[in-house]
């Protein structure tokens, strides 16, 4: 495989435009297969959000815009208000996909204003724009983990070993990551660095996501399972943690892949930081705390049946599959975004920087 | 399955002498297909619990103990000293198998023990004593799990939610189970209860048996990944947590399954409870703390491969697999044994008692 991944390093991209369809790398598949999933209509971008295809809050994010660029598309009404109605219906048909991240509906409430902004006109113009605007998307969004590698890469020292939970990595972004960018930058800086990636149960997002991009670009990457990450604090061995995440509330804290939770109390028991990366998109500053986070609960067959195809639990058990939890903004040393890192405390004055 | 399970239930039996040949039931198999792993050499014996066909230290001392009878058997030495001597080596062979559970060598040192104790008598004899005392080590272990369950019992009140990690239910043991033997000791008294059962990775002892088994009886199960723990005790849905142990230290430090400190230190910071239930085989009273019990690594490929079958992370990944972690013994509320319940600190008193 490590040929053909060397090959196919420079092509590959979680997201983006091609030949007019919306071209999703299959994160399904990876690290066995590099497939893409093809997206020629809005209805498949949601397919793809709500499958796992694309996943990430980030990436997420993308895809919604690019989805209601190519839902738009396709709308045949003659009059702004004809089509601004379509364009509802298209974002509320995505934003029923996934409840947590909140880039998501910060995406689909960024394409309706581009919209309305523009709504004098030609309804051919406005398509266009709408296409226009979700590549902006992407290319901020990368441009943004760039610069919040720059910030975080100040936590990671020299021989540091960083533990991390599921892919915050290019994966899960338009490019770079947020996690994976902070350790990125730390290691363009020429620092020595190790990672431990947990695996992540139930959907393996680390062992299949994590690391396979860590390995791509040469970072050395140990992978555990989720239930390891004690035993290795508790022996020195981790020097920081550092997550995504998707949806901080105003008061900082974070909803990120389930697991994370625990990740921070145990970063806490044994002394180690334990930080957040995200962009500012991911903060929803209209909630006061993480109470307010929607939890998605998903499939219990993700638990039961090993990538949809090994059984391994008894047939009938009960079964809890939250995809997410929040952790307390006091467990986090510092929220890193694309304008500085910031004391989980500190987040809501971001507000005005949006 | 439910159907073929109602009536192979009575016949299950973790291990048992059958038809002149050690009978193990196959637990890798489990849930999926009930199958037993006929030993007919000493050498079988050490294979299936090196290979996890029998596992969980109580049940890991049984089959020790039937396997040195078993090569006693076919030793065709006609002195006592040539006798002693091959046993040794049959000892030392079953021994090599796994390093954590210290009832392994708790059981070979009374079989070398139970011989040296009869070495006047005709060799037939002693091979014929050999069988009948691995055969008492099985039954004073479910007597010794029934007792323990009686102990534990106090701990769990009506209407309460208990969590548990890895399997410590009958088939960690000749039968009943100690942290299970605990759970369904409760339900006897009458108490409603239900269970959280951590799936715990990598070999899925949680989903596979612990599940299994509870169902079996009839106890409230819900499954799990070991990442959820967290999320369900901060929502308070979790009263107390029980566990096993593969080897206790004299100052009450507790090694169990990987990923038990991390339940354990979640516990903690809830104000939960977390008891281990172990019988006085599994305390190693020659070890001042739990620094010096010896943790397995095991097969990278038990990550990287689920259930030997479906490869969930890039080939040639780096991967660590300790299978056991260590917890202090100041994270646990009581240790539960067949002589009674005690706080860590006190558990080396009962070396008088051994």
């Amino acid at each position: 495989m490590s040929i053909v991944s060397l090959k196919i390093k420079a092509m590959v991209s979680t997201i983006e435009w091609r030949n007019g369809v919306v071209s999703m790398l299959d994160q399904t598949r990876l690290p066995l297969e590099v497939t893409y999933f093809e997206c020629k209509t809005y209805q498949d971008v949601a397919k793809g959000i709500k499958e796992l295809v694309i996943r990430g809050a980030p990436a997420i994010g993308i895809a919604a815009a690019m989805g209601v660029a190519l839902g738009a598309r396709d709308i045949n009404s003659q009059d702004f208000t004809g089509f601004y109605n379509e364009m509802e219906k298209i974002s509320k048909h995505i934003g029923a996909t996934r409840p947590t991240a909140v880039n998501l509906f910060w995406a689909l409430e960024r394409m309706k204003k581009v919209a309305a902004a523009n709504k004098e006109k030609p309804l051919s113009v406005i398509k266009e724009i709408l296409v226009e605007e979700s590549n902006r998307i992407l290319i901020e969004d990368i441009e943004a983990n760039k610069a919040m590698g720059r910030h975080g890469a100040q936590f990671i020292k020299d021989g540091n070993t960083i533990l991390t939970h599921c892919n915050a990595g290019a994966l899960a972004t338009g490019g770079y990551g947020t996690a994976l960018g902070v350790i990125r930058a730390a290691k363009e800086e020429g620092k020595e660095i190790k990672v431990y990636a947990d695996e992540t149960r139930p959907v393996l997002q680390g062992a299949r996501l994590t690391a396979w991009e860590l390995m791509e670009d040469g970072i050395n990457v140990t992978l555990i399972t989720d239930n390891m990450a004690g035993y290795f604090m508790k022996k020195g061995m981790i020097n920081l943690c550092i997550v995504g995440a998707d949806r901080i509330a105003r008061n900082g804290d974070a909803a990120n892949k389930i697991g994370t939770y625990s990740v921070a109390v145990l970063a806490r028991e044994h002394g180690i930081p334990f930080y957040v990366a995200a962009p500012v998109s991911t903060i929803d500053f209209t909630i006061p705390s993480g109470e307010h986070i929607p939890i998605e609960e998903r499939n219990p067959a993700e638990v039961s049946h090993i990538c949809g195809k090994i059984q391994v639990a008894p047939a009938k058990v009960n079964i809890a599959n939250p995809a997410f939890d929040v952790t307390p903004a006091e467990y986090i040393a510092a929220i890193i975004t694309e304008k500085g890192a910031f004391k989980p405390k500190d987040i809501w004055r971001l507000q005005d920087k949006v």
